[in-house]
């Protein structure tokens, strides 16, 4: 049994994923694909960064683009319940040994920084500055209508290591997948807020950051997507999908942003609240996991990913080869 | 300001709704209402009962239809996240001086009953019988392709005083309709699982039950099901909608069982998982709450309901009129 | 046998209706309803005029906006195949000893001006300006994403010397209502382009415009478009709907323009190009022919209509009352 | 300019295509195929032959199944406005030296068969047997709730030529690629109902068919079907999509049936009824042509398709190579 039991008393109570600040080396042109092709909206912007939500959102970012020279991430930011799990989650990290800063965030209340075992940069806060609802302003959706951020997939150089770190964290697995000759994990998805997923893991060149995903009402919202991005110059920045995946059985379209950052648009998936909910298991060898109707993922899906600031990733120590499109 | 503030440590953890059991006084006809019609998956029957589940829900059921001669409720039903939590929801309701009693339940580890003041029967749980997973068995999914129980909505002869006894159980309130003339509780919605409710209580004779409702994958779907019904002898069945809730934002559709059980099918609805998530404030004189697209209820959707088994329900205390259609 | 056998030599050949001119008491306010909230496309504007098209329409216009002080109809307009056709069309209706006139409109050929035996005004025309397909530029789509024009409906004080006259000019009819104590026509649907109607008639005080009806993809967008209007002022201007038609099978919505023309959104009719096509019978005590989920129609809907310009409505010749909600 | 104008006074009137002939190898699973997963209404059934409508069609049959040694096809049928059409259509044929001939076919009237001038098999009749509707017997709706035959697509060693043959039959031609170099026609879309096409021709190893198509409501319904087809064994049988076409601007998905027959999955074209209706132009180069979001069509689809029975097809005539996913 690769994944370990889900951690019912955790250290601390992550509520969910919060936001990924990103690194834009054309802000005007990312602000543009993220507004008026994706449809986030603008909550704040200055000269080097730009704040955005999605339509039923009340934080006040779920995405941060900020000016840069390299397209990095800065950091996978989660919300925590109470301000006292703040405390026990920095407690918990320095316990584990990793470093731990506490930050300054616009927007945001005490920000608490530290890593992973991998380095994989982590950011914790409990207070958000709180914004009016937008989700009946129907005049204000465009796009792809995206309505909140949904999880985040990391590269890993060690599934195994990162589940049971994370596992220990509280997050709960709800699917993986094996490699059924080394009983190593290739790749799991583990949640907080109830739905598949809050973060994944993926065996590949790591810590880096696969992508982020964003949750929209129905499929119809993606074809829309897809026939405006065909349309306004944006063809070449479909990378994968429309499809339904295996696990998580999750209706997808993966896209690439102007400076490749890979953004996953997303939608029903199912509910995992109960604490005896069962992960499912997939062999590595079954084509359907990634795409239930069969179509293999592109090459660039398993190799291609963002960096995270300051940190050089390591090479998988699982050496098996996922299924690709020849 | 008519709601009380989340109880964000509650004195036991329910995870969310479970299910309902309601009295059936033609089990055959409320079987092939809800399994075909519907398209809930059968999952227990004997000469007495049939249980339910929807398409993606691993616990054993989410309906129990009983043989009866009236065709009343026995409870709502609860999961708890431990047998910890069990105990203490037992305390909870003795320290409240409610009656409390240990039931058996088939399928199910020990369960509590007890009712909350005004006598509505609630039942918890921490085990349930776990079935393998068929959403991804699509051959077998008909009618609204019904995903999960969604909540429950109970007539309330004192929506404050409901509110203010499920919130001390750690109920968050969602959204609500005050009356401004006498800043009394029209109506609220309260949640535990992060969607918008797991129960809600509205103003009028009671406890009864109002309505169970089911989660489906998109408003499709619904339209699909009017379509089968309307072809299929259950038109006189097709109470209210399709139309989008002003209060939760949900397309929605309600309908009546054999017996006059009101369902409603809901998708669409938001994330509520935040702690600080900040309730939604509606006025009674406002039409919108109901139907956003402007449309009132019928007169029925206000005055019936179903009787819980053995239980006289009270008239409420407050008598503002709703909207009703000419 | 109400209906008569479907002209299958016709003296001329319309090959569908084209478009519509309504008198906008505000043109501004009338501009931005069809543009902003509708979705339809300018193709030219002056000071007292406005030119839309659909989205898959290459033909100049399919609604034309005249600044009036009152909102009257111009007349309804066709697209005949040939020149000679509109030759053809003249020399039919001068056998019926209708008036004839060759008007000027601008953007189109030669056009013939005529009515029915109750006076409806009509415009036959061959060829109208081309212009560039725009169904692929996808930001250009908003609102309710309207394709092309679909039908009329009007008013007729004679439903049975209606659809014989238009019978003979080889519309085919689809389906129709009937009165069964008289035998008399309630209503009827007729079609040239291969859809359930081209034009429809309906029992009442007339000749008045009842509604035009726009062609959209699917019925997510009628959903799109209610939320819209629920939030932008329009509210109001919701009328009946959304539903699906008995008659037709077609899924609708009714709202009504800020000059209280009424306009129908329209999707998911049926194929009728068989010359040997057999019209379907509903009867006039049949609720599910409105709409076949059983919701009645408001009074208004049976009642209000847009007049044509200098002509007095004749009150209906028979006295059947539809099923309108209470 | 690579495309004849259109015949708008043709020799004889066809309507719509109306059906085709299909050898079965093992006609039980392909009865399985048509009637279980896509949805296809089995209208009469013997030893040896199956007979099936869509939902809307009123015509006896748009799909027969004959069991047969090899999977071929018997012809692509087409139905004519009126008796006299089918003598013209016979004259037509004689006077291009085409063989003509009369047969008997279950179910239909008079029935001419002849051959294009590659010897593409075609049969026209006036009058088949007609069936009472059933587009609202819901309960009869599954799989992918197929409404109607939509097209043909058929190989052609030389689509010049087989586009001058079917433009002087009256087909009128809606879109196109051509090989910028050599002018000449890869492909073409030519209709008679007022859809994008009822028959096209794609340059290859020809006469081959290289699929039927059937109409259905919307891209929700491919997306069902999708499910269904991934999860009861057919997983293998989906070939291409979903996706957009560029040319048709149609929601696709291609499917292979038991015996390797292309079906497509079909919805929203567009509207051509207009006589003056202009052809769009793709370049064979662009490969937005074959599918708007980008993703290049299996080697499989620019290579398989079905012999047409007794009949050797020939190599095209232009050597250009299409996009093909690597």
């Amino acid at each position: 049994m690769p994944v370990p039991a889900p951690n019912l008393t955790p250290p601390f109570n992550t509520v969910r994923l919060s936001h990924v600040v990103l690194g834009a080396t054309d802000l005007e042109a990312s602000r543009r694909f993220y507004e008026t092709t994706l449809g986030l909206q603008v909550t704040d912007a200055d000269a080097d960064a730009v704040y955005f939500r999605g339509m039923e959102e009340r934080g006040h970012h779920c995405l941060v683009l900020r000016r840069a020279t390299t397209a990095t991430a800065q950091a996978v930011c989660f919300k925590v319940w109470s301000e006292a799990d703040l405390d026990a989650a920095a407690a918990f990290f320095r316990g584990q040994g990793r470093p731990v800063a506490w930050v300054e965030r616009p927007f945001q209340g005490r920000t608490l920084r530290s890593s992973d075992p991998h380095g994989l940069p982590v950011e914790f806060y409990h207070r958000m500055d709180r914004l009016p609802p937008i989700h009946q302003r129907y005049a204000l959706y465009r796009g792809v209508k995206p309505l909140r951020i949904d999880h985040f997939n990391c590269f890993s150089p060690d599934v195994d290591a990162s589940v049971a770190f994370w596992s220990a964290m509280g997050f709960r697995v709800t699917e993986y997948t094996e490699d059924a000759e080394t009983r190593r994990l290739w790749a799991a998805w583990l949640h907080r807020k109830g739905g598949v997923h809050d973060m994944a893991f993926t065996n590949g060149l790591g810590p880096r950051l696969h992508h982020v995903a964003f949750w929209v009402p129905n499929p119809m919202n993606i074809i829309d997507l897809l026939d405006l991005m065909s349309t306004t110059g944006y063809v070449g920045n479909i990378e994968r999908g429309p499809g339904r995946h295996g696990i998580s059985n999750a209706f997808f379209l993966y896209i690439r942003d102007p400076d490749g950052h890979r953004v996953e648009i997303y939608c029903s998936d199912y509910q995992t609240v109960d604490p005896d909910h069962e992960p499912i298991h997939w062999d590595l060898t079954d084509p359907q996991r990634q795409t239930l109707w069969g179509a293999p993922a592109p090459r660039s899906w398993f190799e291609e990913g963002t960096l995270f600031e300051g940190l050089d990733p390591a090479p998988p120590t699982l050496a098996a080869q996922p299924i690709v499109a020849p």
